[in-house]
């Protein structure tokens, strides 16, 4: 426990949210959860699998707050919108299935112009019916800072939760990695270039085709790259009970992840294997499947635990947490 | 358009989400949604329904925000809770369905007291519990204040749309009405009683079997009532292309309404006829329907438009918009 903690109750430090972390707070919230018949996939995967029927309808809520997820000086309100889809159609596309529906809790400021909030619906809408998906219903409010709560549902013929990946499996990766999080370091440091990457972190592009099709393949476990392809590959090994190796040398490190490397200092590799938001996919196939053409292999699964780079733990920053 | 504007724009006032007001807001964002064959029923009523292999899953989200729709010193977390998952529960409610599942949305400041969270997801998990229902995901983030963001899945044998009323159909409510809005009055005014008015404010209590009941018995329309019986029965009328008149005779005023009513002045009618909150359900019946016990007759359908009490209109607010 941190000991920065300004209020106290009868002399103990009281416990925050900050404390806890997001995933404490995931984990601490989320704990004796009660489940039913109806819930096939309950919280801990990138979506929930509920009964519908004889079917089944999957359902992941995302939110995007101003200041934490997005910024107004860095981003236009129909890239948020824009973003704001793409990262929860990617929750549905990371369990193999196709997002079919969203709903947007819209909460924000009075004196917001109300040309943001329509660009912000334009670009909800346009992302989600790329992939045929579209907007059914929501909720507004008044709030101090903007917040966009988006909730997607989909189907899925077949499901690919993350904890399936077996010791001899193959790593994969769909998508592209590094480019979203090189751009958010360019814009946190006063650039707007390389183009490549600050769009990329703007409005990413999920490779949305890619989910179903691994699903089809028989992929044995799968989630998307919203923390860093670490941070979220730990998701996988850690539900599987496995470990993973990933190989340095089989990564494509994008152009503009190499600029901004050398113009902020510091390994492009960090980049591609430690920065979030680009909602790439990462999958584990038995080494008998022939994986769709859009995976490429990265790694292997092992037994025992953690993600290690070349046999070695990598040394960086391995995704990030919204309360730290 | 209001002029009290301050940021222009080439000359134009730049206008905002206030002066569009929330349900214009609404409306324009949602105007020109595409659709699809999987969208049965898309914006507008209390829940969409999509189609999920040969059923369909209705779904709504609905947003709490600090000091919008809960106050801290007002709620304990748990009651904020219960209160976040009825009233999303009651969109399906009013929908004539059963909620199966719910996700949530919850951001916070990082200094938040733990246990306020824990506490809060206790409420949201009890409510939903009491009908079945279960926290099956959701998202977590740091924010400026307090949100809570629930989407409610949910599943009908008969769906109860806002726009079936007819001329000659009578109307009904199930459950309380007047009892939050009186509650959240006498709180405003620094009163922490009558007890059941403001708990009544704190945590709802939707009639959940109704809304399943009024379907079965063929009720024409449904709505519930969470911004205050004129207004959301006006909703009703106006999706349905008629008029109601309500019979003032047919209420009755529970006594913690006559005694806030008393307090502070006014008429009690005011909190049964526009007090927000209570999640009680306005529904049409043709005159040969049974209909169900929890059902009491207040009022008539007929052809025109607008809602009407003992056929004038009634003198005071209907209803609450969040950004005025």
């Amino acid at each position: 426990m941190r000991d920065n903690v300004g209020m106290t109750t009868g002399g103990q430090p009281l416990r925050t949210i900050a404390d806890a972390g997001e995933f404490g707070l995931i984990a601490e919230v989320t704990r004796g959860l009660g489940t039913g018949p109806s819930v096939l996939i309950g919280p801990g995967d990138d979506a929930a699998l509920l009964a519908v029927g004889a079917g089944g309808v999957l359902v992941s809520t995302d939110l995007l707050i101003e200041g934490r997820h997005f910024r107004r000086d860095w981003s236009s309100a129909y890239e948020v919108g824009r973003k704001a889809a793409a990262c929860n159609l990617s929750d549905v596309n990371a369990m193999g299935g196709r997002a079919t529906a969203l709903t947007v809790g819209f909460a924000a400021p009075a004196g917001l112009p109300m040309e943001w909030a329509t660009d912000l619906a334009r670009g909800i809408e346009d992302e989600a019916a790329s992939i045929g998906a579209h907007v059914i219903g929501g909720d507004t409010s008044a709030s101090e800072s903007i917040v966009v709560s988006v909730t997607v549902l989909g189907e899925a013929d077949r499901v690919v939760p993350r904890g399936g990946a077996r010791p001899g499996d193959v790593v994969a990766v769909a998508g592209t990695l590094g480019l979203a999080g090189a751009g958010l370091a360019a814009l946190s440091r006063g650039f707007r270039s390389p183009k490549a990457a600050v769009e990329a972190h703007r409005v990413p592009e999920p490779p949305y085709a890619a989910g179903p099709a691994a699903a089809a393949a028989g992929a044995t476990a799968m989630t998307d790259v919203s923390d860093g392809l670490l941070a979220d590959l730990g998701h996988v090994v850690e539900a599987s009970g496995v470990a993973a190796d990933l190989d340095p040398a089989a990564f494509v490190v994008p152009e503009a992840v190499r600029t901004v490397a050398e113009a902020l200092g510091g390994d492009p590799l960090r980049f591609v294997l430690a920065g979030g938001d680009d909602y790439a996919l990462v999958a584990t196939f038995s080494p008998q499947a022939t994986m769709p053409p859009a995976f490429r292999p990265v790694g292997v699964v092992r037994e025992g635990s953690g993600v290690t780079v070349a046999g070695a733990p990598f040394d960086g920053s391995t995704g990030h947490q919204h309360f730290h």
